[in-house]
């Protein structure tokens, strides 16, 4: 018998505490039953576009409510949702969802340069208009009451260090299990309520949805971030809980001043990267319990979160694998780490993705018995508690978004007037990095700084563009060609 | 990949919690590294005889720390542990021994008359001493640091209708899912701490141990039940939850009188059949929220139980299935019932069994498609919340024991005087109810109470003896023969 049957997580929670509050947003209250029959009727408008099971459908949206539902109607017919980042460019976005096979793409007004251009190229998707779902044809949609914890729920893309983006599998069972790891560290009570400022299209915020249906727990839900919305939301209403990435809370913490959160407020998830020890130490002169946590888009968020009684004790690091989930160090040998040794860091459990779509054989080189290698580098010191080093080794971490200086510097390099690229990231006050490249200007040829800039800004998301540009001679690199992303960014820390 | 693996769940606790309180037990506090270590200790010793991976151990053990690291020792080993209910006379627990095929017996000198006919009986099974344990060989054990999820962790037998006791197989995840389950419903923190003063033996204390690890949480064992001991320990421990049955509830609110328990106790978790209003009300008026749950050895505990919120409004009502679970009411002519209409109760979820130890005719009667037939009867109002009438329709449940008519039955009718048995419960202030048996005599003989009652002595438990042996012309039976035993419950009514 297979036991790995569940019911639809939102029809569940809407069986269990229909009157319970889901949502707080744009100064209004939502129960699990006003989520549910709203759901519903976007299911049942969806359904009628053709949309069903095992269906790969692209999602292109802002950070609302409007967008939970149509997100939530996608799992109650048990369709794949392919989750794109806004702040992409149409490129990417047709990459992906040419990658992807998507059949559909639900996207709205904001981004009709996107969905223009996608309506142009890719005429075998067809384009539904969130802000016309509900005046397009209705059928009672087929609800898919039981899925499969196998099951794909949502597919994100990550680009990795090779530069090409591949479509991370995020199966029912790997947010369900990332959310009962995470209620098992931080515990959870029916007076919880989370704070979600950080994208939707992110693990870090679709997992605060998958979050409050698991857990039937209130998610307030505020966009754009604004620390001073975000004070006063946590004072009115009750929330206890918040994820945030450094940047956030540098800004929260700032605007916060002498004031100080109230004492129900029971602590900040913060992710995203490495914290300084400033920021975290600042965090506890104004009592807010810091549980730095480590995870990806690979592990649908949290796989190692510092508990509740470590915050103090243990700053900086990023905790203990969750109650679910392992984590251990390989070195340069390919053995465990001993304490305190830095390494690669491997992940296992049922959280961790079963792989990349459509891509076995990089599923084959990153998953081995189970074991995810991150990439990322970090170690453990003698009590198991793991501190993170450096993010996918040359990953850029700026706002919260991950840049990849590969995919950059394959758009910088493909300018005609450039021979070589290498790019990395830069301290910035505001963003924690950002991207800058250095570049080898082939002989007899000359370009600008705006002219590089407006190339990239044609081809990648705002965020990913570099923000200076170096001209160099030569960009170091390994014998194996590789870069020395190590050896650049001396040259800017000068 | 199979993402069903994940580290023993003592070891994980080890590694993630080494410090936090794991028991309180007879005066002294013990860590989750005290507890690993002991246990560890342990599997070295049962290593040493030859204790392995996948063999079946039947453990008859008293309520104490000592036996709650034999039962750990055997996780670590990943041996799948028969537990036998302490209560049994030596021919059920033989029978269970062998039906289980069982390797070896770990008991203790207080089942001197047990193990001595083990021996005699079932050579082939090795018997080991609690108390000798420590002066054994021993040698390093391979602790099994990866379990499946389907891996069968225990086995506990269950007499069903049938009368035939038989084994159900409790696998690590229907432990897991079945302690995920309930801090979904619950809620959990980690001041929490859980009296427990049920026997191990049932699945009722068992899942407490198996919250304890998954929780990471202080689990106050007492033994035997004791109210004044009890109210002592809530309030020295800070205890914040309990498992309970009916006539522990009572003893417990007499000796409470006009005191309160600490505002820091959660409340109640009442298990082990329904329970009177009376006593429902009384505990509301001494301010002790009940949360009311229904399950049973083939859930591995709780798959429905009320939840906080509705501990005030549903008093009666066990709740709505925990959220991996589902639960339907089925009517005679095999259709889902109406709401508040009766019929018989199905559950479905990763917590239930996949069936029972060798018994696969009686598995595929009993679970078709995930759902297991309970035998017991209820209904669900119009909001889905359960209200259990009977269980296993004929089960006498007294003082938190299951007593299966059938079995008794059986046992009455095989003395030489007796032509027909029949056996149902009468009310009891004490025990709840207590079985009393219908005898019919052979023509021509004759037999004492004093009589029939020694010959059930050596047969059966002492709980599951008839208390009283009515002696009458004609046990009522329908067509196919099977026992009125409503008609029966008449004849004590009047």
């Amino acid at each position: 018998m297979d036991n790995q049957v569940m019911q639809n997580f939102l029809y569940k929670r809407y069986l269990s505490t229909p009157n319970r509050l889901a949502f707080h947003y744009d100064g209004k209250d939502y129960t699990f039953s006003d989520v549910y029959h709203e759901s519903y009727k976007i299911a049942g408008h969806l359904a009628a576009k053709g949309i069903k099971e095992s269906q790969f459908v692209g999602v292109l949206l802002k950070n609302n409510l409007e967008t939970v539902y149509i997100l939530f109607a996608l799992q109650l017919l048990d369709a794949r949702t392919v989750i794109l980042n806004n702040r992409l460019t149409s490129k990417e976005i047709l990459w992906q969802l040419r990658d992807s096979k998507a059949s559909y793409l639900i996207t709205e007004r904001a981004f009709d340069k996107v969905y223009t251009e996608v309506k142009y190229e890719l005429s075998e998707i067809q384009v539904v208009l969130k802000e016309a779902i509900d005046q397009e044809a209705y059928i009672e949609p087929a609800i898919v009451k039981e899925i499969h914890l196998d099951n794909v729920c949502t597919v994100m893309y990550t680009s990795g260090t090779t530069g090409h983006p591949k479509g991370v599998k995020q199966s029912y069972g790997n947010h369900l299990w990332s959310a009962v790891g995470s209620s098992l560290n931080l515990g959870i009570n029916d007076r919880d309520a989370w704070l979600c400022t950080v994208p939707l299209f992110h693990i870090s915020g679709f997992s605060i949805l998958m979050r409050g249906l698991i857990y039937g727990m209130k998610v307030v839900l505020i966009d754009p971030f604004d620390a001073r919305t975000i004070i006063e939301m946590i004072h009115k209403q009750n929330v206890t809980i918040m994820s945030s990435v450094s940047t956030m809370l540098r800004k929260l913490l700032d605007e916060l001043g002498e004031a100080r959160l109230p004492t129900t407020f029971r602590g900040i998830l913060l992710g995203g990267g490495p914290a300084s020890q400033a920021l975290l130490e600042d965090s506890i002169a104004h009592n807010i319990p810091i549980y730095q946590t480590y995870g990806m888009t690979e592990t649908a968020s949290q796989i190692a979160t510092l508990s509740p009684e470590d915050s103090l004790q243990r700053v900086g690091s990023a905790g203990k694998p969750l109650f679910p989930s392992q984590l251990k160090i390989i070195n340069e040998s390919g053995h465990e780490a001993e304490p305190n040794a830095s390494g690669e860091i491997l992940v296992k459990g049922p959280n961790v993705t079963s792989g990349y779509l459509g891509r076995d054989h990089e599923t084959a080189e990153k998953l081995n018995n189970g074991w995810l290698s991150t990439g990322d580098i970090g170690y453990l010191d003698e009590d198991g508690f793991l501190y993170v080093l450096d993010r996918r080794s040359d990953l850029i971490i700026s706002g919260g978004e991950n840049i990849y200086p590969a995919e950059v510097e394959g758009i910088v390099a493909a300018h005609h007037a450039v021979a070589d690229a290498g790019v990395v990231g830069m301290k910035d006050s505001t963003w924690g990095e950002v991207p800058v490249a250095f570049v080898v200007i082939k002989k007899n040829h000359d370009v600008s700084h705006d002219e590089l800039e407006s190339f990239c800004n044609e081809k990648l998301a705002k965020y990913k563009v570099p923000k200076r540009f170096f001209i160099v001679e030569k960009i170091p690199r390994n014998a194996s060609k590789k870069i020395l992303r190590r050896e650049l960014r001396k040259m800017i820390q000068m």
